[in-house]
């Protein structure tokens, strides 16, 4: 039974211990029966997952090794050795002085594998060597460990990922919260005249402002969440709106105008997404037809999602729902995606994922039309899949009255 | 002669093309060398550092497929199809659906790639399939065209951007006076009993609104210049300021801290980094003493750079006044890195990276001392190498007198 009777929304502090031990519990479970000893992991995003550690890699790589039985190891460069000792918990922490630095971060690696006889393990890993980001190379970890017996398994994180806990919908439902208010903001601030620039940094930091006030010195934001609560166009404005993902383009809102917008919060590094149409002055008998047919699309991809049911068969209603309607020359993509610590993840509402719907699992539903000349049609709502359907974690309204700004 | 006497600042438009132009002419120079046909890019910055394409990539992979005689393609999802074709220039757009969809994107890729005839080519590919990036996962580039002749070069385009030429320069100089405007208004608004969120808010959309408005609506941003101009603290507050990479805590100033900042913007994608060290009311004798080193250690580095010289000889002169002045206790990082479009790029200013110093190279400064209780102490700037040594991009006060928030 998948309960979420007891998720409240308190004070928000660090989070607890205990998420991350039945994280690594469920690592334990796929090590066990894949008969590895350990998993050495190179995402951050991975690592923050296991240990909550969301240090900032640049250049620098960290290297999380993982043991079910016995101690485990995180490997960070000098710059963060004070930083992780004092975050990161039940894991002895190693460091090197620097990238490129006159011994590789890998041989340093090298010797806390043979530290912890791991040489000729039987290991998985996420990568064959660390990410080439902001500059880093390095030798792959099969030319390092030539001894190892690897396996590599990218996504065994992302795969976890999908089901989430009711701790972790506690916190997205805390970042909807945010996100809401960052789009009331947004909302009151949008004008004819008024840039979209400006509304929306105002919006943000405004609604960021209130989110630190209101949670208090008990709340400790991780590294993900640095951006606070925000609300913006990203350029969907007027007849730009028609380019489904447009970017900010510090346009000028003049009356007419279709609004596409964007909000959401990064709690804990815990995102939601809520996107909704807007209009400045009131609608046309076009703008509303169109509105219309976005609202029933959704509603078209709500009437598919429950356990039993395949991600495919949501994707497939939101298609009928278009062709039926000879719509098809207004659709640009799927219906949505799983969402979390990401902004968009795997599994996807799409007619070729046939990835079966539990409880548990977080999506965004926001199918789109985009008519050239008129603008885009599409509000996305974040929801979680429970026992017997679905809940929505975004509540901002959806009636076209509403959808005015004056 | 790298010659920048006409890097002047004046209405920042789009990229012209014939800056493209000019980078995809030591692509084709590459690719003569090498005997090959053309070359695959999965990487969006390089496809954005080729074409001015600036599209947001998610779940759904974007392929460029360049070929130095003839037409090049680039291939993007149905969402970004109008997209592309208004903003991208000299090349071929195609799209797929959607991903997954219910043919795979990799096949869309088969397809171009025979219109092109290039089944059994010889190519250069900057990676062996797209990035697993949000959620998505595709087969490798030697499964799907097992006949071609396949040369990964996955630095080509790293590499390429080391040297700058006069108009990225100016780009980088007009982000340092947005940066610069954005640290001014920082330090004006940084009091005691302030909050670290509020105040880095605010200056960043002050500056941001003043920026656009200044640049007027000739300015196109890019899909990388969302963010705007910003100056913050990155939780480097008062004892927090001895994490060389602490993230935002939301923390409150008092009078005797040490703050370490950060500022910069990002114009048509390309940025500046400038950090400073501030005090909240006047420094102490210790506060003074540790500013000092760090701005003899900026100028123990700046001695060194000069064409002819070697990255690791900047680094080492640093390291050098760490050991003399027995501070290595307080050593935590390398000197600097490049910089351009990404944050940090390769070479460092690392004592391991041999890297000759060239005209219309840009690198930060950023010797750091990181004294427990007392905070942090790292002035950075941004740099641009001439033919007789440097000149400095950014330009905000260094004297301590002047870093004094009241």
């Amino acid at each position: 039974m998948y309960d979420l009777s007891h998720v409240t929304l308190g004070a928000i502090t660090e989070t607890p211990e205990s998420e991350f031990i039945m994280r690594r519990k469920k690592v334990d479970k796929i090590l066990e029966e894949k008969g590895l000893e350990g998993m050495i992991f190179f995402n951050t995003s991975s690592i923050f997952y296991l240990t909550g550690s969301s240090l900032i890699q640049t250049e620098r790589p960290m290297v999380y090794i993982y043991r079910a039985a016995g101690d485990s190891a995180l490997l960070v460069p000098r710059l963060e050795l004070e930083h992780a000792s004092a975050h990161v918990k039940n894991c002895k922490i190693y460091c090197y002085p620097e990238y490129p630095g006159e011994r590789h971060p890998m041989e340093f690696l090298k010797d806390i594998v043979k530290e912890l006889g791991l040489e000729n393990a039987t290991l998985g890993a996420d990568g064959n060597g660390a990410p080439a980001v902001q500059g880093y190379k390095g030798p792959a970890l099969t030319e390092i460990f030539p001894d190892m017996k690897l396996t590599f398994m990218p996504r065994m994180i992302t795969e976890m990922k999908i089901y989430k806990s009711p701790y972790e919908i506690m916190l997205m439902k805390e970042s909807a919260r945010w996100g809401n208010l960052a789009h009331m903001l947004l909302q009151e601030y949008t004008k004819p005249g008024a840039n979209e620039a400006d509304v929306s940094a105002r919006a943000s930091a405004e609604a960021t402002r209130i989110m630190l006030k209101t949670m208090g010195p008990c709340y400790k934001p991780t590294g993900y969440d640095s951006r606070g609560a925000s609300a913006g166009y990203r350029g969907q404005i007027g007849p730009n709106s028609y380019f489904p993902h447009a970017t900010m383009a510090a346009l000028t809102f003049k009356p007419g105008d279709t609004l596409v917008t964007g909000a959401g919060a990064s709690i804990q590094g815990y995102n939601s997404e809520l996107e909704r149409v807007m209009f400045v002055g009131e609608p046309s008998k076009e703008q509303e037809k169109f509105y219309n047919y976005a609202i029933t699309a959704q509603k078209a991809a709500y009437a598919e999602i429950k356990p039993g049911k395949k991600c495919s068969d949501v994707d497939k209603a939101m298609m009928n729902f278009f062709k039926d309607n000879d719509l098809m020359k207004y659709w640009r993509h799927h219906t949505g995606h799983s969402i979390g610590t990401g902004g968009h993840e795997a599994p996807f509402f799409d007619v070729a994922d046939d990835t079966l719907i539990v409880p548990g699992m977080c999506f965004t539903v926001e199918p789109g039309l985009y008519v050239e000349g008129l603008g885009g049609f599409r509000l996305s709502d974040t929801l979680v899949v429970t026992e017997t359907g679905f809940e929505l974690i975004t509540y901002y309204p959806t009636e076209i009255e509403k959808m005015i700004c004056w």
